[in-house]
């Protein structure tokens, strides 16, 4: 007995137990309550996987949305990555420094074949404003930033392949792709179009995944004598293995991006890099460093030429042939006592012959959110960031122009400290959203940081120097 | 037992029916029948509220497309605001006056966290064009007009706050956002970006909801005397209590966009207010003013400086400091029969010193829909508006460079009429939607109303001249 | 009993059960059972059509992503209208020649009112991008291509209307909106902004769709002794009757443009249509050409003035009043063996004074795609495209500029072969998606073709010429 047509069913249904009412053998009338068991069970074991997501569509977010004001009550300029540091990666905490509102809205679709292998469709859309104002065509960024689809369990696959996963599009890698949540900045990211395997496995203890990646390297400018016009465009092209030995992750990538080489950075200079390798080595630890309770994770990250970019995998196309960085992240969660918890990280890199051959950048953030967990739906946080920097540019122009937005060198310090009163749905734990907050910070600099480039953050004008309060309110949430 | 694995769950039922079928006891059968009972019944309840969107992802939309003709079979210019006093408020009736694609696609996520309290995610994305293409990468405007959190029964508040919710984020205000549907015109609207509390309770009959919003001011021009650069931005921060006793509501509201008083206006006149206060007092009827059964609504709203923007609450920067608006509106529904339905409507503004020392803006709308219901899924709509206006600008420029969108004095009365033959699924009430209409409209106006400023609907050709038929297709959805 | 509270659900099936339990009448206890067993199938059927989308939200999507490369591993130009004929509609074959992410991501709401009557809403947001990055704010297309409602199953149609659908809104055509999908061109394309009816039955075998269709033609440059601006928008509205005796389809439409004669086509020219005439002729096979199982389509397609584009009904402003269009498209699909399939198909037009008297278009494109399935999860697949053309311009422009862009005439033959290891969920027939396709190519064209328009893919630059290897990687799906 299937009850397909919805609107009949209750009227069938009463027909039903007439009927039984009507039987006069208790063992037919106990048939049939077998039989409409039966029927539920397995149109709720049809139903649940779909209303749940687990088949078929389902939604996913990360977003944050708030309001960051100066003393005089206007907006300030704001966000991890305000420092000079920050041009090359160097964020500060994120707490009580965040100016816009930036969100993820995923769309995923799942299937399940008859013979077992699944399918993940995922697209997602991504927004990025400082307008505080419900209507932002002129000021907003939509676009999409993946939309690939991944196999996995795969019915013909075995031996080393039986629990891999093979995809293709334009995604974030799903293993390349961790951070230092408090800072903003991922450990590692790897993103573009392209192909990949994943969980290839050699024994119990030691797995890899394998891609391809491609990025658009666009519109630069480029050498007249070797191509035609001056803006010109390539593709960066990554091959990675990223392979695991129990909780220890080795990553190794090669990339080349053809003529890249004919690039023209700060005007005149050909030696942009057109090849480069990047490497990590990071153990991702399920204790607070052995200590106590927690987790943590720790990187070396170094690559050379077009590799030097070591966050965001052959994303910098300005990269000088010679450039050489490294680059060093930890992180741990911890509960010091039943009601305060506490997650400090450290990043920091050293780059040489970065974008000009002889120049330095070298910095160092130190990061700690602290929280007090007061009620069910209450806590406080707390945040304290210090990052040094020395930088020599070599008056080195991002834009290629070499003029206006040009870098000058600096050396100097950056503390911020804030407080941030916190409701949530239920406190517990560092990764429990959605979060609303109000927060004040306070944030200290060495002048000498302000002369970093022109409409820099800091020094961007005589609102916003050093000394700073700032205060806002926010809500963050993934799911 | 549990059916968790969906494939694995008909042979399981069916083995639990053969082991049952071999039962020698009754009872035992019994049991098992309970216990499948309960398994399901479990199931159910975990899977119905994600399923009809009580809890996770659901979807709602408000939505409408059109095409408005003229006599010629081009598009012609329209929409509520197409007249003078639509520079200022002053909206028509919408039926069969609406020439664009307008839509928001709400996407929802709804958690309940353990301790019951609840959160609610909240994502617009809005768009609209005049374009009929199916292809509108260059003249559509998708954006992000909401992104917000609220909690609410949540766990650990108590008293006063016990019904309260709280949110933070970029929204649309949950109260301070109802209007005269007829006209698309809200009685008032407040949204931006911040954070606030609802449902404050202090008595049974009274309850206060409080808010916190900013709005951007963005890249208009400014007093180089006091500011670096020719184009500047600010924010405007709207303080507000909205506060209700029984069917009355109460708001108050001050704002302040810091330095908005170097703001140019017409090139050169630094008068724009940097301050604002606005106040709304408002009936919610639940009958037809008292004489038949249906619903009500009246406000009288007050406002100077910034606040002189009366329905859209703190969005225009270009008030000057003096400036002085009162504005009424009134709504009512109800049935004249059976199959005659009527929603009448009135709003009027009058304004002084509103961009310019000495300007004056007056109009008064009045609006009627009558719509008689013939079948189940047919029904004829008819609309009437008139409106009269008396505006005074003093050569107001709302670019702000004094030239060629200058607004000249206009005085004078616009009339339109529509008939529209309607399907709806299920005719009925005055909000039931979808509805799919064809329609004709006549407009007439004074000819003076088309010399209020370049480009303006009103004589934008000869081709669109008073004495108008238009008409067209529409589709209208909300759920 | 009802279990319309979740949360309290397991108590109260618990209390039931101890309530049960001590029963002393086993009827009592039966009737219990029948209540629980009714109330679940009642739940069950309400939130069944939800879950599945048959009611409430549902997501469906086209979506392909890949990356597409030269032998110096840089992208290449592609895409399947890339050669001269391409212009004007002439495809080749589409597997391993897509360069771009191109997805729509469609949401649909489905309600059904007490009375039966069903309504559907369905939006559809498109992007395409050729960049491969993770964020394409700068590169993408984000847009809205579909927005209407449409009703069936309504409750007061009868006679011929008893199965009739209407709608309105933005949308693509039901029925005028079929493909060779490996050409990625469709025989047919009917969409805009507009309302009509879907099967209006006469008999058994005899039914019709009607529809208006409004276009816009937007900023093209206009002769100034007519109209007051150099840049100019019209409307074209398109009236189509499509109607079905058995298998064979035979479609009508006429259009106007109102003052679209006042176009200027290359600088000068005055003779662009203001109306035109579109008709196909079309059957639907039910096996492969009759020779085997599978399906054919075979359709001719005629169109004078602005209906001589005969694949986008109605979408090109530039047509000349005396273009003359005719079309042919056929293909089919059969299983040549168990594992073995075999998709060939013909495009091909012939075209007159189509922008300029005296112009002459001719193109034939002939593709078949052949596949032979290995495993359940995988295929090779094989393409080959050939395509003639003789594309005599008079130096057509159809920038309206008459300069830079201006084509010439060409006379030559290109022709590509495929080769496309293909992984899928599930093997089996033409139309399972999601495929993870690798590929290699092999393109050669005739010198010639370079010459047609500057900027044109063909001859683009010196790493893409004749006789050129390429390949890639692209995810493809559909659902």
């Amino acid at each position: 007995m299937m009850f397909a047509k919805a609107p009949n069913h209750s009227s069938l249904a009463t027909a039903v137990m007439l009927a039984m009412s009507a039987t006069p053998l208790a063992a037919q009338a106990q048939d049939s309550v077998e039989e409409r068991l039966s029927a539920l069970e397995e149109q709720l074991a049809e139903v649940k996987p779909q209303a749940t997501g687990e088949q078929g569509f389902s939604f996913n977010t990360y977003a944050r949305s708030g309001l960051l004001l100066g003393g005089d009550l206007q907006s300030v300029p704001g966000g991890p990555y305000l420092t000079p540091a920050g041009s090359v990666g160097g964020a500060v905490g994120r707490l009580g420094n965040e100016p816009d509102t930036y969100l993820e809205a995923i769309l995923n679709y799942k299937q399940v074949a008859e013979n077992g292998t699944q399918s993940h469709y995922r697209l997602m859309i991504a927004d990025s404003t400082t307008s505080s104002n419900d209507w932002t065509a002129g000021d907003g960024a939509l676009n999409v930033r993946q939309a690939y689809v991944e196999f996995s369990n795969l019915a013909s696959f075995s031996g080393i392949f039986e629990d891999s996963s093979i995809w293709a599009g334009k995604r974030f890698d799903r293993d390349l792709n961790f951070d230092i949540h408090w800072l903003d900045s991922d450990i590692i990211f790897l993103g573009g179009l392209g192909a990949g395997i994943y969980d290839v496995k050699f024994s119990d203890n030691v797995k890899s995944n394998f891609s391809l990646y491609g990025r658009s390297f666009i519109d630069f400018p480029a050498d007249t004598d070797f191509v035609p016009s001056g803006s010109y465009s390539t593709d960066n092209l990554i091959l990675t293995a990223d392979n695991y030995f129990g909780n220890v992750q080795w990553t190794i990538s090669g990339m080349k991006a053809q003529e890249n080489d004919q690039r023209l950075v700060n005007g005149t200079d050909t030696t942009a890099a057109e090849t480069g390798v990047h490497t990590m080595l990071a153990y991702h630890g399920d204790s607070f460093f052995g200590l106590s309770d927690g987790n943590f994770k720790v990187a070396v990250l170094h690559g050379q030429g077009l590799g030097a970019e070591t966050k965001n995998i052959g994303a910098d196309g300005n990269l000088h042939e010679d450039a050489v960085s490294t680059r060093f992240a930890v992180y741990g969660t911890t509960y010091l006592s039943e009601n305060w918890r506490l997650a400090p990280s450290i990043l920091a890199e050293t780059s040489e012959d970065r974008y000009i051959k002889g120049d330095e950048y070298q910095w160092l953030t130190f990061n700690a959110r602290l929280a007090q967990e007061i009620t069910a739906n209450f806590e406080m946080q707390y945040e304290a960031s210090w990052q040094t920097m020395d930088l020599k540019t070599m008056g080195y122009d991002p834009d290629g122009t070499g003029s206006q937005t040009a870098r000058n060198d600096v050396d100097g310090n950056y503390s911020r400290f804030t407080i941030a009163p916190t409701f949530k749905p239920q406190v517990g734990g560092f990764w429990n959203r959605p979060e609303i907050r109000v927060f004040a910070s306070y944030s200290t600099w060495d002048d000498e940081l302000e002369n970093y480039a022109a409409g820099d953050p800091l020094g961007a004008d005589s609102d916003f120097e050093s000394a700073q309060w700032t205060f806002g309110t926010q809500m963050e949430i993934w799911f």
